[in-house]
């Protein structure tokens, strides 16, 4: 169940030769929030000049009619995202956009470098100014003082000193250029859109914004390569040498849309199977499967499928939830998940229920559901989570809990199991969740679940003792 | 699936006795958007006098804090509603509140007075003034044009005079009164909020608005029923001859969410067996079972059960859908329908779908979802439609197209189904559906599918042949 | 100085025949914001249906080009007003539209019915339903209750019943009417607008609105005068018995613009007046004559002339005052009038002034400007104030403080004076403000300073005892 | 008149040591609006931190009480400004925020520098990347790449490397710097607000900002002087050499308010002293004298005196005037000027009149309103200007047009009487308006009616070759 768990920092999207580039831009960014939607941007270049639009708030509220009308252009570059609170918020709103001596430049980032801490260090000491806190920052003002002539050849020198994960769309009046981090962390679909006989190049965090305007996914960015994309055409190349790949297995968990293919797998696949395996690893003697929604949909379809149980939809979303809700007063119990969710007591009333959600952070959510599908009616309440126990941060880009707000990191569980007071407790296995997403030959990282980051974590790890952490 | 389909007028709901009344309605409102969230008011009261609060906008964006502070006291009745478009939105929302010889009095109401016309005429006739277009001011003319000196004997005088739909909260400075017309066409629900040892009455047009806030549902304000709630508590009496019930039998089929119970029945348990029995009366040679979501979950999942076929979210809707959004002006073809949903191609490929929706109307949409399903590989698409064919509009409080707008009134199945581009069309049939809400005592009506009117409808006729048809 | 003194209830302006009445209006509105500038409102009439758009807040704020734009139509009547606070605040916001037997309606209002309340409560008593709290529902009820059966003649059976003020505008789908109360209370301008050989008639509280769009004026709407103005042109009709004539003489104190006509004289002449006439009647040795902006400025020019002193603009306003100022926690002596006036201490230091103001309500603005100006150096401060004192409350349309929040009516001049902390204070004699509006055969109001009402006050009287102060 | 014609870049104003700093910050802005009210920012620090907001708008508008409440702290900066129009208005705002090695800085800058352009070009070719076209920004590269350790040695390097005008506030964590250029082209003014015994130091533009709060005006802020205030107290020093001084006449002639104190002198007496000097040098056989309003006012008031003619306020303003008015599509004569002013014709008509104004600038406006008066009656119209003719733009912060939209570069005054259709026109000269001020050393920069600047103009002529103007 979103959100107030893990928030994916952004998600992003590019367009390049089209008379409407903006307008198709915020439709892929409007197909795009669920990743994202406390910020919105758009850069678009007719060529001579950028104009920059962004904005706290939804894609839809950021850009109306008139301010979608001041974006001309044939190119443009859009992002939305998850919003850190206070004050840098707005800062932090991307594209990014400055002038440098490689000209006007604007930058979009989905990612986060596990270097970025010393190379600002080191940035500072050099005399750069920082407005946000935001890496980005970091990757422009390395290619401002690049020695390289030209923005791509500065652009490649400043990614070959970052580390950690980045899926980064970059725009002059001229070029557009796309390029992602070795290890392929964050996802990056490429496409066309067809238009007149051309075919303009797009790309997006996931395909279901190529579904939304008519693109064709076309395949991947590949992890480690650079595309160059101007009025000559489109060139790909390689700019860092090969590395084991790192996909984020938890797009396939709960963060990508069950629409999209990310990483080359239709993420559909990867959630029934999922529900499938964890209905062979756990099963449970129930009479119905129940899943939280909207995130345990496609997992509890393929556990029911699985396990010949009847899938109930048995809790209902209230729609319409704001930021801003005014809470009662007198305090009502629960009152935060009754507000997102409703159980049906028809369906429960009796029923021994498998409830399949795709993770558990610090048990309290978890425990609220627990209570209120028992209270609803049900004899047993079985909870089945679609992956193993979440035990470690991520520093690649998920805004997850620190590792003390994760319940499993310090409790087995049995323990969990009681506190979040189901009759039984279930994961799924490292085991089921490679095979569910068919990792044959390690392309994913499953750091979340296992403590074991694929790269170094020097920076990080000094700005956690200094108790600062970093987005 | 929803909206540009019905509309239904709106919601209410009251409660009386509780500090935090406003706060609470409030929340009631907010758990019953699905009804209407183009407008929302509440009007509470003191005790002494009465502040009305009221705007176009969802529950959430017109009650902030500081207009929630405004509307101090213990009793509240509140109102939301599906808007018209043009000038007289602000002026139609509600509640209504007014000052005659009966006091300060505000009203809200659901349903459709089918009699307005005369009434307005002879109130017209006689000096009255209007300021909107709404039943209630009609209602509110009656009540202060009544020689009776109370408010609830001249309500009750009012009442006898109106036909049609209602059911009606009126509040006055000391006093909160419930109505409902005497064929019970919308409904109305009873319950109970304890708090401190008391017991708060509350009213809602549909019982999830009682799960939010933590009420008991008790039952039905039944149909002509007048409920008198005051200092020295409640009084319930029968304010209008017996007649035969006329309950929506549109409020199980689709208004209603899954979770309430109405009309004493619980909606999921009629949704479930729509589709049970759709499966029996329309079977198909398939491969999965996909709901139109949201409106087709319930009934998706019957039919899936009992055909024994796998039930599959193979439609996943776009969130954050605004009024306002910018649509692009090269065409894009079906990009509306896009802009909703979009096929998960992984799940759909090669497969013979029975895609289940709760309704035909025009026809357009339910061709372009077809079509998108074809578009993501599906074999053969069968729709099945978990009630009969619509072919008459409502005139008690649902606002359905015009008759000619209506596929139904004028198509055959097979005319439809050709048209909606499906391998084959199935409704479910009169008998499925009474079967469905177990009307073993004719207690429904069903005039939107037989064109069989429970009611006179002399003004609705007349102004029809005028051509400006009336909400 | 303005405001927290007197205030006007509102503005008021239509025309006639001009494809762009709507835009005139508005224009209008915007020159006699002076007069109130919390609500504005305007209704058009494209000759087959009014709309009618109105709001809280400032002409400019109010009527953005969207909104403007649904305001088609030929014909129209605008309204701007001083708000009264509260939750009433947008149900009195005009023009009033409703419909009747008499069709559509739309009323603006300038003035008070003194006997608002007894025609209300016979109203009440025969079941009509009010909005609102303003005269012209009253108004409109008595026109949709008369037996005559055109609209014109039904307003003048409803004129007839009223007694007070009023200056009102009444559009109808085809018909545009004008009307005055028998005394002429309230000021209403008549003019002509040339637009291609064609001359549209327009009215307006003051000339200055004319001026804007280049309207000439042709004279007063007189007295007991309705002026009906449709397609076949405009008549012009006695509708009431001639009465001695009341005119507003704090119009000419105070509330016009001095480069308005009003009842067929120049402000800026009786004001220059009102200044001279005061320095012959309480001359000051002194060194400088210093006004208190805005209201004191032609009377300060007439008094230095007169007395030969030199005129100095020694207080300075700070524009752009906003009405959700914020003011310092720590408090900061005489806060509000710092927040309006600077005083000058280049001018003043050392010297002896003459201080003019337009009058004296509670004391305390005054006691902190004179204050003010003595800590800028002043040697001594001569008050002087440009009309007798103010003694008893208007019920004609002007929002005074009740009688006992008015410093003169329990105070004598000397006593004033020493609450102030003047050096001397001087008020104009009745008999010179006679003689500065040129009253020579008693066509003027001067109840605020007399006490002397020239109608009856019945109806006032007895909601004065209940407490309840009316608008 | 304003405004069109001359802008000044902004105010400024600075506390510390205050427990409501932001908010006097804030009321301090608020009395310096005049200067620039388009944008508006307040940067405040606790000790720890600084947080800053800002945004386009009127101060009133973008300091609402929730902003406010999160700027806490006992030091606050302050800034606002005329806009620039255009996509770079946000990024622009001030003060301006970063992070560097010399900490978080907050800086507000009043004034222009003339070699910005090649000092920008040095850093971006350096590396240095830009998110906006102020020159704060220039500074602030320069203090972040000083080698000098703390932010006032850093600060002094930069400041020995920029040229031309700037009153600056900077603000770290624990120290407010205020510097000035050696020539003092920009007021800054000095006091102290008194607060329980501890004076707390105030920077402001002007001292009608220490006026409203209730500071002692105690001096300016040395031409060429750093004021460190911290926690230890406050130090002056010189960190510049010496040279001639530079105060900007215009300030006296026009921008500031008649109730500050500039430079050390009242411009009132300025002011008055233009007009009785203008009334020596221009006399003119006429029956009365107006002001334009509100820059004409005091010059006027000077120059009747003077002349022992009436000084008559024959101009009325509009208040209310909003920058998104909307002009009605049938052209009306003048409008633009309609909109501010109208005449009172019953004190011009037949009056032989003079006209007092600061300046004419293109000679569009002055000639509309030579018209509006003469339509008014007016037999004869003398125009007289209170400063010499406006020949040549000014490059140390004043918004002047460019040199070809200025009338008086290319015309004779007999050529701009006939352009403006004066019967007379008349300006100060260069003589009366050093005397007004009592520039007896020199002590004033006059360039802007000689062409004669004071410092070297390099960066601004290549500039101005490329035909991009900057601000």
């Amino acid at each position: 169940m979103r959100p107030d768990r893990f928030h994916e920092e952004c998600a992003i999207f590019a367009i390049y030769g089209h008379p409407e580039a903006a307008k198709l831009a915020y439709l892929g960014l409007y197909a795009l929030q669920h990743r994202g939607q406390e910020s919105a941007g758009i850069c678009a270049s007719d060529g001579r000049r950028l104009v920059c639009r962004k904005s706290m708030g939804a894609v839809a509220d950021v850009f109306t009619e008139p301010v979608l009308a001041e974006l001309g252009g044939a190119a443009a570059i859009g992002h939305t995202r998850y919003s850190t609170a206070g004050s840098s918020a707005y800062l932090n709103a991307q594209p990014f956009t400055v002038e440098c001596n490689k000209g006007q430049i604007a930058m979009a980032h989905n990612g986060n470098l596990t270097n970025a801490i010393e190379l600002r260090r080191e940035l500072d000491a050099a005399g750069s100014i920082f407005q946000a806190t935001s890496d980005t920052e970091v990757i422009l003002h390395l290619v401002a003082r690049s020695r390289e002539r030209t923005l791509p050849a500065a652009l490649r020198e400043a990614l070959l000193q970052v580390e950690g994960a980045y899926s980064l769309l970059v725009l002059s009046e001229k070029q557009l250029i796309i390029a992602r981090d070795p290890r392929g962390f964050r996802p990056l679909a490429m496409g066309v859109l067809a238009l007149d006989g051309v075919e303009c190049p797009v790309f997006a965090s996931e395909t279901c914004a190529f579904d939304l305007i008519g693109a064709t996914y076309t395949g991947e960015v590949e992890p480690g390569e650079m595309i160059l994309v101007g009025p000559e055409g489109m060139v790909r190349e390689r700019f860092a040498p090969e590395q084991p790949r790192s996909h984020c297995v938890f797009e396939h968990v709960y963060f990508s849309r069950p629409d999209s293919t990310v990483f080359g797998r239709p993420v559909q696949q990867s959630r029934e199977m999922l529900g499938r395996l964890l209905a062979q690893e756990c099963p449970a003697d129930a009479d119905i499967v129940v899943p939280v929604p909207d995130s345990g949909v496609a997992a509890a379809v393929g556990y029911a499928d699985e396990a010949h149980l009847p899938y109930r939809v048995a809790l209902i979303r209230n729609h319409y939830v704001g930021r801003t809700f005014i809470e009662p007063s007198q305090a009502i119990r629960d009152f935060g998940v009754k507000l997102k969710l409703n159980p049906v007591r028809s369906l429960i009333d009796g029923k021994r229920v498998v409830l399949v959600d795709d993770s558990i952070v610090r048990g309290t959510t978890s425990r609220k559901i627990v209570r209120m599908v028992r209270q609803a009616g049900a004899r047993e309440v079985h909870l089945r989570i679609s992956c193993p126990p979440t035990i470690s941060p991520c520093y690649y880009g998920v805004d997850t809990p620190s590792k003390e707000e994760l319940i499993a990191s310090s409790h087995s569980v049995e323990e969990i199991r009681e506190y979040v007071e189901a009759d039984s407790l279930g994961y799924l296995s490292m085991e089921g969740l490679r095979q569910a997403v068919t990792d044959t030959d390690n392309r994913y990282c499953y750091a979340c679940y296992t403590a074991h980051y694929p790269t170094d974590l020097v920076g990080i790890e000094a700005l956690l003792q200094s108790g600062d952490r970093r987005r």
